[in-house]
Parts: structure tokens; C-alpha cells; sequence
């Protein structure tokens, strides 16, 4: 009982967490990983993504039995039936679920106990620019405001730092803030 | 019937859709959108996003009469027990759903009729930046590449033309490749 409460903190292994970033400073080259969706249309607005395999630590991670499925739509307003998030509502999830995640592991590292991690992100959009009525304002969110609550057994100013560092070290904020080179190919058969 | 059939293009009904641009040329105040998502965190990599309402053309729209929910997570080795899609495998979904929603719509714009649209996109990361491994590689994705399998009433030059047009259109496309400015508030108690 002891044993496994000292390596589990906010729900994670830290002792598989250590030996797995020991692991990967000694082999980098297991470091190379590639995440997939696949996507396809239904009708309007709604589509769906299937997520299963990818790679990971030299090898196809088999480990997941079940595909998950997405569906996107669009609210009245935009056209759609509401038959799921829109798009840009699933790139405002994206992003808060890698910072907390980010939170989560950082806190667990430097054993730091959370009680909760809870966060609110609105993205404002001028539809102007997706709806191609005006070449002004961009497409995508002009801004995107984060306001995370962060409760735990430590002092405001180390929970302050967590997120900190999270944040420096999240692969979706890095993304949306930074932008991704993004290559596109097409087959109309 | 025939009327119904004569404005539905692609699940898309294209009235609403001139309707609607005429207006936002007409009053821009309308264009202001603001989207939003609230995430709290389970345990260990599972947390849950909450997405129901949104600002749209001048009000609050409260069309939605139930919230979507979003469970994202982490596959083992990662260090996650794979309670949903990670972070970065969401913002892939979050981009290909974009691209073929603007696909469908600029092709019901443009009276191409499709009978499918599908995708492929894969993402490769370095894990060594975001688990701090390594200073040098980025945190996020270094490059994601999408193939679109798209097949239509039209010919290839046509429907060609329509994936540009939308890939120029599309919000996440924009967010994604040139990045959002992001501003972090941070409470503690």
C-alpha cells in the first residue's frame, strides 16, 4: 500500500514517468512519435474523425483495442444541425485538455498534490474572414483568453510556477501559439 | 420538392447561406462570433471538456439545448490509462474537420456537388520537447501533413479549386499554421 502510494501522485505513475524520460535520454532516437486522424464527411456540416494507431518508441503502439470517434457539426447559425463541437471549439478543447494534462504531469514530477485543475478559454472570431465577406479580418481566433484555477497542497507561488512550466512545455499551446508547417495533398479520384 | 432539392447542395442549404453573407456585408457588427470551452481535470491525463454556448451575430445563442462533452487522455506510454484522444491527436481532428466543412460549403457555393470527402492526417513530434528532455526539439507537432481524398460532380481542375479555396478559408487551417496570440490568467485559491 505504501509502496504504490508513494509512486502514484494526481493519478500518475511516477515512477514509470522517471524511467520513461530516463529512457529517452539515453535512446532519443525512441523520442520519434506520429499521431494520426482520419476524417470523413457525412452530410453538411457533420463529419467524423477515427483515432486509433500510432507510433511510438520505435514501433506502431498496438495497445489500443477500440477506435475513438469524433463528430463535428456546426451550430444553426453556421449552417449546421449541431451534430457535434464545431471545429473551433475542438482546437479551444484541444488546448486546454494539453495544458492541464501539462499541469497534471509537472505537478506529479515535482511533488506537487493537486485538489483540482479547472480552466475556461474563450476565443473571439470575427466571421468576416472564414466566411470570405471580407480579406480583412483573419480566418481563425483573433485572440484566445486561458483562465485556469489551480488548487493543491502547495504554496500559491509554486502552483503558479507549475503552470508556468507547463505551459512552456505543452505541445498544443506550442502549436497554436508558434503555428505548425502544414503540407497538404490532394486526389480527386 | 424541387425547390427544397434546388437550395440543399451538399447538406447545405445554400439560401440560408447567401442569405446570411449578404447580411454580415451589410451589418459586420454581426460577424463578432466568440467560442468557448471549460475543461476540469479528472485524473492522472483524463480530463473533460464542456462546450455548449456561444456569442454569435449580436447575442448570446442558446440554440444548444445540451452540452457536448469532450473526454481527452493519454495512451500508456504516455503514462495515461487512454480515457479519450490525446491533446494533439484533438487539434488534428479540429483541423480536418475544419478543411472539409470549408470544402463542402465553398462547393455548395460554387454548385459543385460532392459524394465524398476524406482525409488523412498524421502529425510527427519529437516527445523529447515536450517531456523537457531536450531543449532543442519544438514541444508540438513539427509538421503535420493532410491528404484529402475529395470526389465530386465537377472536374479534377474544379474540385481542386475548391480544396485551395477552403484551405485558404478555413479558421483552424489559419490558427493552426500561422498561430493565435494567447493570453494565460491563473487563480489559486
Amino acid at each position: 500500500m505504501t509502496a504504490v502510494t508513494g509512486t502514484i501522485r494526481n493519478g500518475v505513475n511516477t515512477d514509470t514517468m522517471f524511467a520513461t524520460l530516463d529512457l529517452i535520454k539515453t535512446q532519443p532516437e525512441l523520442a520519434k512519435f506520429q499521431f494520426r486522424a482520419t476524417n470523413r464527411w457525412i452530410d453538411g456540416a457533420h463529419n467524423r474523425s477515427t483515432i486509433k494507431g500510432f507510433y511510438a518508441a520505435g514501433g506502431e503502439d498496438t495497445t489500443r483495442t477500440e477506435a475513438f470517434e469524433l463528430d463535428a457539426g456546426e451550430p444553426a447559425i453556421l449552417l449546421g444541425t449541431d451534430t457535434g463541437p464545431n471545429p473551433a471549439e475542438y482546437l479551444l478543447h484541444a488546448l486546454a485538455a494539453c495544458l492541464t494534462t501539462s499541469i497534471v504531469y509537472v505537478a506529479a514530477a515535482r511533488k506537487v498534490p493537486l485538489t483540482s485543475v479547472e480552466s475556461t478559454l474563450t476565443g473571439d472570431m470575427d466571421v468576416r474572414g472564414a466566411l470570405g465577406v471580407d480579406p480583412e479580418p483573419r480566418n481563425g481566433f483573433e485572440s484566445i483568453t486561458v483562465s485556469f484555477r489551480v488548487t493543491g497542497d502547495a504554496p500559491e507561488e509554486k502552483l503558479r510556477e507549475v503552470v508556468e512550466r507547463a505551459t512552456r512545455r505543452s505541445a498544443v499551446y506550442d502549436m497554436v501559439t508558434n503555428g505548425v508547417p502544414v503540407a497538404m495533398e490532394v486526389t480527386t479520384e
